[in-house]
Order: structure tokens, then sequence, then C-alpha cells
């Protein structure tokens, strides 16, 4: 199983007067969103799933991904709200799944938890060792067998100007 | 500062007769790199200066750099040599060097040593979490003051096929 952990696009500032959840992709947000989820078609990805925070910016960025081709599924999952735990999203979300080995998935959320997930994956705890700028992504492959806390490994860590 | 870890491109196979260190580029591991060199280029990457491996296969690739323009400079050092020491090339190679903050290093060498590297770098200890393919790269940046060890951040990790 691959994931591919997608940060939100550019979004409104903090001091603009409206609620965190509401904050939507700026027009330069929306614009590089775009190049870099054609960009994304352009190398052959495909998501067989797109689950997407529930707030106004990741929900805007997730739908630009699925209007580009890259998937034909999204669904909202609070457990990519900023503050959500890979643990509880392990038990909760993912296994009762079920879903084939094969599969491919991308998670559109916040910093630091996307880069946080990914330390967790990979070594079992986050030192915020890895930069993760908006509309960048991280590709990490999951074990076949066993919990993919600690054993899993990291292919890809991108910022969008090298996929602009 | 800031190091890109490059990994040597496609090479002859190990079962040719020919000694290790003396395997070359295949034509494709050439064209391919190549490619590669061409992109990082147009993404504004410049390398202050290339530091090779002794093998023939980085030397290579080291040169394909340099012809594409990344740098004007590159130098062997048998620190990246198969099985060389972060420790080593830290204390005996970077620190007498006083390099300025802001110096972009390329380091073409190996695996597992390249990307066991960044990891020390990043966590302070290797695990093999991290995939690095022939012409693949990874952009870590270092710590302004105090070791780097345990203490750098990771900004890109990148197979070729996301380059091309």
């Amino acid at each position: 199983m691959e994931l591919y952990l997608i940060r939100h696009g550019i979004a409104e500032e903090h001091q603009s007067g409206i609620q965190d959840e509401l904050r939507s992709l700026t027009k330069e947000g929306r614009q590089k969103t775009e190049k870099v989820a054609h960009r994304l078609v352009k190398l052959d990805l495909h998501f067989d799933l797109i689950v997407t925070s529930p707030l106004v910016r990741a929900k805007q960025t997730a739908e630009i991904l699925l209007a580009a081709g890259l998937s034909s599924q999204v669904e909202e999952s609070n457990h990519l709200a900023p503050n959500g735990h890979i643990a509880s999203w392990l038990d909760y979300w993912l296994k009762p799944k079920n879903f084939a080995e094969n599969v491919q998935l991308a998670l559109v959320g916040h910093e630091p938890c996307l880069s946080n997930w990914a330390e967790i994956l990979l070594w079992g705890e986050a030192k915020d060792s890895l930069v993760l700028k908006k509309a960048g992504m991280i590709g990490v492959k999951l074990p076949e067998i066993g919990s993919p806390v600690g054993q899993s490994q990291m292919f890809l860590l991108t910022q969008p100007r090298y996929l602009l």
C-alpha cells in the first residue's frame, strides 16, 4: 500500500477574520495546486481514493486533484483534521476498510500532522525532520504485513517547486 | 548549508567480469542521468561544488551534472566510496573546508550509504527507511550551528521518474 500525504495549497491568512475551518485557497494557491495536479497526472500517478480533512482549504485541494483526474473518489475524514492521530486513523479508518495490498491512497491534510505522520510511519516517532510546503507531498510505502508504525519506507518528498 | 545526495545512474551489471570500481554507466543510465540533470537545471538548482565517490559510475554521473551546468567544480573524495562513514566525512572533509552557511553541495555516491547518511543526519541512526533509486536524490538542510547529526531536515527525496 502506498500513501501520498498531500498538504493543502496556499490559503487565506489567519488574520482575515474568518474561522480557521472556513479559510479558502487563494487564487495563487488554487493555480499552483492545479499545476501540481496536472504534473502528477503526467507522471502517471493515480489514487484509488482521495481522503481529505474536512477543512475548506483541504477539501478544495482534494477537489482540484479530483478534477485533474488523479482519482475518481474523494471522502472526508475527521482523522485528517489538524491534531488528528495516526494511531486512530490506522485502527479506526484504515483497518476496517480492508484495502487490497496494492492500493494507492492520497491523504490531503495539514502541517505539522502530515510530516509527523510520515516520521511515525518510518521511525516510530516524530521530531519535525521533514519539510513539507503547501501543495507538497510525501510518498510512503507501508509493509505488507505487520504494523506500519516504524516499518514503512519513504520514496518521495517533494515541494511544489519541483513539480511545476 | 544544503546537501544534495545523488545516487549514480544505471551501471553495468556486477557479473560482467569487470572490477566493481570500474563499472561504467550503461547507455540507458547515461541518457536518464542526462535527462535528470537537465531537469535540475530547469528547476534552477546549482551546486557550489560536486563531490563524487572515486568509482567510475559515480564519477561519470558527476561529469554529467557538471556538463549540464549544475556546477563548475567537481572533486573526488574517498569518503563517498561504498562503506564511507558520515562521521569521518563531517570531521575530516566538511569541517576543514569551512564553507559559507548558504553553500549547496552535491554528493554523488552509492546505496545504501547515501540514504543511510540522510537518516543519520535527520534522526541520528539509519534503518533503511528511505528508498533512493539510481539517479535519484535526497535534499537535506543542515542546521546553522551544532552537529548536523540528528538535527538536519529533509526537504527533498525523489526518484528519477519524478524528474523526467
